[in-house]
């Protein structure tokens, strides 16, 4: 088990890593949560169905707070819309819960998106808390607060900042996540390493047969060295929100990857896995940063062998259509008529540097695998 | 002219009340909101039909903001839906309307509410501007920071909490406001008074007879007079407001005949306008009172007098079905097991209790004028 703290004052909470029993995590949500009036728990349907684990820790919720009560939400991004949100909170009305409710969200980064948002809005505000049940979730959405639900223009266009009380990542989720989609949390994985941590990039490079094998091979593999990746992730995560809460600056590097890695990800109507469209995202934002002269060739292509060792997709090139293009424009890192882009000089490093738009379309429509 | 500062430190900003020529409006935004990359101005769509004031303060801020865009709400209370939410964030995405996008609202409080909560969530939160065109909304929106819309289940029960950069109070568009409304805007101008400011008590005791006065009849009414009583009210709010930000004490004395108040607004399918709803509210709340031997039945019966000599609805007994109580079990204010309501000793004067929901639906219940 590994604790990780994110130091936010008032919104301290910590982040929990492990096999974690169904008791046990209850009970760290009782010293997490306080005594709360109710509890919503917002399960990701087909986690729901598929996960052993989702039961008897309903159970184990119901055993220690009053009025616990469990809505299954559509499996993945499908609850990501203005229309689930309603119908959520009518739930939540329904159910005679208060300011003083908890909502608990059991599943990957949609549904805690979908939950945290929801928390955020209910009567202008209840806490929540976050089981994920994904590698990208565990990574990715249980650090920075960020909530929120698509737009048809695009994604996560709506939401709010809203930190939540406890986060705890429980290992045993992971044994029935399909290998595609833990494949895909990998992506975040390789982010952290590439924006912020050198260690933990060749500690990638090291282990990526291990880690891509399926998970029949992978029996000791030990939850510890996959905690300890995770971990590694997640406080690179937690370093750079903690220093920067409200996303006004540096906190801007996590995006690597994520400007065209969202543009795909919506042009593909949700196809492509988040994490998938981030690994291609990142192949494009290390071909922007070779181009500009900022990232050698030698780091772009030594990061591009990674994330294919790891079984992720690299072959951006083919997929830049003028329809991609064309949601950059409305993704909200842009800045009047600028894109703000993360790049890599070396793994480990990142800056920011804001290009404009028309210089975007032409280096990326001039991005190959020979640039 | 008068401006009244809403000290939040960093989120501080300015009310002001006056007649304000379009052209000193605009001015005074490009001081409060810097330099927008855009301005999504949100109009109610009644307003912008009958007031000839909507085109030229929307052409004043096109002479002075890049892409300024208008969107028409439907009137009132209509666009407090999850779904115009929907349609009013898509808009905004459409229109390209980045994180550097100023929202200005243009309307009554349901227009302020709405515009609020999509500035709040839209890229999660752009600012936002106000021009309330509504006696009720100078008074009461315009200072809080509560944004949000209704449920099925009730009125405002999902939303945010987010301080606009400003907010100017033309009163020049109460010109075009129905009497009714106008009227009612006087219920939250009472229950400043009752509260927290006994001068403005008696000063709308005396005035009482002039105000409730036809428009014709007002004629040098002088505006000046009018924003005096409206400032009153705005700094009754802004005190309490800023000495209490997030609600978690003092700020619910705000609430006082809105707990009955939202009740029968809401069964009342919004028939009942806000004010008029909040006026019988204080009834029920000052009969409450009474009840527990908190408030003399003088007091009472002199609020009474005010309320009705202002042309405003008071008869509260004959609407307390049980249907309305039903409504209250919902309504955000109750926590766990009972509800908690502002009581007034004497005018100018509030305190908060929490009182078991049962014994709630007894005393409203044997509420009656004799009592």
């Amino acid at each position: 088990m590994i604790t990780i703290p994110v130091p936010l004052g008032a919104r301290a909470y910590d982040v929990r890593i492990g096999g974690v029993s169904p008791d046990e995590a209850a009970t760290w949500l009782v010293a997490a949560a306080g005594a709360p009036t109710g509890v919503a728990v917002l399960v990701d349907a087909q986690v729901g169905r598929v996960s052993p684990r989702v039961a008897p820790l309903v159970a184990a919720l119901a055993a220690r707070f009053p009025n616990v009560r469990r809505r299954d939400l559509p499996a993945g991004e499908a609850c990501k819309t203005l229309a689930e949100i309603g119908r959520t909170t009518e739930w939540m009305a329904a159910s005679g819960f208060d300011r003083g409710a908890l909502v608990v969200a059991i599943g990957g980064g949609a549904v805690s998106d979908h939950a945290g948002f929801a928390a955020a809005i209910y009567l202008r505000g209840v806490p929540f808390a976050i089981f994920p049940t994904t590698l990208l979730a565990m990574v990715d959405a249980s650090v920075g607060g960020k909530t929120g639900v698509d737009l048809g223009a695009g994604k996560n266009l709506v939401g709010a900042f809203h930190q939540p009380r406890a986060v705890i990542a429980d290992l045993g989720f992971l044994a029935t996540l399909p290998p595609r989609e833990r494949t895909a949390g990998l992506a975040e994985v390789v982010k952290a390493g590439l924006i912020a941590d050198l260690a933990l990039f060749e500690r990638l490079e090291e282990e990526a047969v291990s880690l891509s094998a399926p998970a029949e091979h992978r029996d000791g593999e030990n939850a510890t060295r996959l905690a300890t990746i995770i971990a590694a992730a997640v406080k690179v995560k937690v370093d750079v929100v903690t220093a920067d809460e409200r996303e006004s600056g540096r906190r801007a590097i996590l995006n690597f990857g994520h400007t065209v890695g969202h543009a795909l990800e919506s042009e593909s109507a949700y196809e492509l896995l988040h994490g998938e469209a981030v690994s291609l995202g990142m192949v494009a934002a290390l071909s922007l940063g070779v181009s500009r002269a900022v990232t050698p060739v030698a780091v772009r292509e030594r990061a591009r062998r990674l994330l294919a060792a790891l079984g992720l997709p690299v072959d951006v090139e083919r997929r830049l259509s003028p329809a991609v293009l064309e949601r950059i424009d409305v993704d909200k890192k842009r800045r009047g008529e600028s894109v703000r882009f993360v790049l890599v000089p070396t793994p480990g490093t990142a800056e920011l540097t804001d290009i404009p738009l028309a210089e975007v379309r032409s280096l990326l429509a001039r991005t190959g695998p020979a640039a």
